[in-house]
């Protein structure tokens, strides 16, 4: 059985990507242009090279939100935990899931194209008493001749809109024509995280049926579904059925 | 009589400022930075500088929408009126009523702190068959220091929001926290344009009574009532009380 977390997929499908020998990115350039960025929109930049597994951290006035002084930080991952830690998980999780999905989305398009499109989503954070939200994007700056994602820039900035709502309302954007496209949230990811039957099963249990009446409608043994369950609970990373049902509604795999 | 457009206020307010001699700004730098912004973004910017009265156009992917190639262009204004052209006519205006209460906010600001605030506005395309919303931002990234505006950065984006609405959707923004200010649209500028008396007379022209009627109301004479409203017309430089009314609904000036 595998145990594949939303997290772990993200991790693995980026840090395990090949890259050509002798081919040389001069990040210098990309690490201006975004010391640049940052100087005029104040916001955090995350530039992420996945190559060398690190990140290099740009803080404008908004990264005192995050506790981050204005110099430059690296860290040791391609991963921004430090800011991370300071979201809610759940639109952590889901932001994950869009990213996974934007991945996707991108493999597909040819030559420089991919540069025209970014994510948006739009985060809350981690304190549940004071929550505030938090308009994050994601997008790719560089590949490697080879296709594999070389480069990322992630800007954390504050978001003017204080409507509570359910889910990070992620979306991937052209920002040429400003058009959404894959409204049809994460549906790649439902396709490659959980099996169709697993997921059939998330549905029945999502409308209230235990093992015993799933096991009825898809006339399968009482012990296969508890087998497929089980599997659920390990891939999406969660302790019970309760918490999967809920991180699929919040990923979208699930309607209610 | 005085006859004072609000294009016209805009243009006087940033062009008939003093600057200091000897006072040198390294424009070049600034240069740099919106060239890697643009880079990054993907947006069309243009960097006005008041006191030399010229603007610096730069396109990404978002160029093709009004017609400018990628080629950087300097136009010989601080005003970019062949992006405004492209504009709904009422949203432009609006957009310049937002730059008034804008620059009204920022003088009330010590030091640096103007740096921490920009506008933002959804902008309507001037063709009315197909209509496309452009968001809309501005920020004065340099002051001189007698506290002169002297470089502004306006950047237009794609919306991906459709949904139609009436007015632009003005505000100021703190770009550290998200807070948006002076949501109580355009008062300041109410103020400055229309006198008390005038803004008065617009309202209950607003509500259907004809000049008679305002006078019994305000207890002056149907005279001074017609005096009034022919300087409200020449102050917002239309053509009649009809259009003076739509115009100040558009401006957030009076409510129906």
């Amino acid at each position: 059985m595998s145990k594949v977390s939303i997290e772990d997929q993200l991790t693995s499908t980026l840090l395990q990507q090949t890259f050509l020998d002798g081919e040389v990115l001069d990040i210098e350039e990309y690490k201006k242009s975004v010391v640049s960025y940052v100087e005029i929109e104040q916001c955090v930049a995350v530039l992420s090279d996945f190559q060398a597994d690190c990140s290099y951290i740009y803080a404008g006035n908004f990264g005192e939100f995050f506790g981050l002084s204005s110099e430059n930080l690296i860290i040791d991952s391609a991963f921004e935990d430090c800011i991370f830690n300071k979201i809610n998980s759940d639109d952590v999780t889901e932001r994950h899931a869009l990213e996974l999905q934007y991945i996707q989305f991108l493999k597909n398009l040819p030559g420089e194209e991919y540069r025209k499109y970014s994510t948006f989503s739009r985060l809350r954070t981690s304190d549940s008493q004071n929550v505030n939200y938090i308009n994050h994007r994601t997008m790719y700056l560089k590949k490697s001749s080879n296709g594999s994602i070389w480069l990322a820039l992630c800007l954390y900035s504050p978001s003017g809109n204080l409507q509570t709502s359910t889910g990070i309302d992620g979306r991937i954007v052209n920002m040429q024509t400003g058009e959404t496209i894959a409204s049809e949230k994460y549906k790649s990811l439902s396709e490659t995280l959980l099996s169709k039957r697993e997921l059939e099963i998330l549905k029945l249990a999502a409308k209230g049926n235990n093992s015993g009446q799933i096991a009825g409608f898809l006339n399968i043994s009482v012990y296969t579904v508890r087998r497929h369950r089980q599997n659920i609970i390990q891939k999406m990373q969660v302790s019970n059925t309760t918490e999967a049902l809920r991180t699929a509604l919040v990923m979208g795999l699930i309607q209610v």
